[in-house]
């Protein structure tokens, strides 16, 4: 029950978004107990984003939400992994990617909550 | 002061759109203390989003946000109802929908918080 | 490490966000410790809201994110700076704008959290 929403300033093409997507359905497993299999991801591209008082480089902020609750030093792993991938990826510095996480207690699937 | 933030894959037209604020108006009244009077609703439909590395089934993604705390039980209701809605208005599946919670404790209105 | 959304209902044009995003990045500084220098700022305009169950006044919901805590009386002047800033420059009524804090405690930037 882990969700991600990656909101950035870069495009982000059908070929990119599937390459993006495998390769965060892999870094969640950073997280123990967590992978593809519970995943949500949602892109968010050509959004209108500020850093610094400033739009002139590329800017990506990515929300992790999961359920319940894990260690720091996953979340530490899992920011290196996204940031990677977003660099790589979209060609965006990361100085210019914020990750943030947030655990979440009550969740609700198919109609009921784990 | 509830908050619901609904985001799916599927294209929402305007009547839908009515239909199913109403409904979400309704729904939350299953959070003791809330009602339509105090509920903002936003819709992003036409989102990309993949479950399960997956982006061929319909799919949503809704965060409800309230002032303050409740029970697991509300929340088990609520879910419950909003998939029921997301369902029936958008033809997904509830193993498409998640439904995740948000407790705030600061919440601005009127340029004052609560 | 501050985050700031602001979606809405209304139309920003470039020359109105770039007033915005600085106001706001003023306004930042109503939170000890925080500042423009490490605000990341989005903008969702042309978003499709309701309030109480209508979408005939104009509506803004703003998500503010930081890292660790801050007051109550920190909050509250952020939310009447940003309030008036929303007022001011998008002709919202105070009454149609929610502002939300969120203290995150996981907190990535240039590939490791603070």
């Amino acid at each position: 029950m882990p969700y991600m929403n990656v909101k950035t300033t870069a495009a982000i093409d059908a070929g990119k978004r599937e390459t993006i997507k495998s390769e965060l359905g892999k870094a969640i497993e950073l997280i123990p107990g967590k992978s593809e299999n519970w995943l949500m991801v949602s892109f968010e591209d050509n959004s209108i984003m500020y850093f610094k008082g400033s739009s002139e480089r590329p800017l990506a902020y990515i929300e992790v939400k999961i359920f319940g609750k894990s260690s720091k030093d996953a979340y530490e792993n899992l920011t290196k992994a996204i940031t990677g991938i977003i660099h790589k990826e979209l060609s965006i510095d990361p100085d210019c990617v914020y990750v943030i996480y947030e655990e979440i207690s009550n969740w609700g699937w198919n109609g009921t909550n784990f």
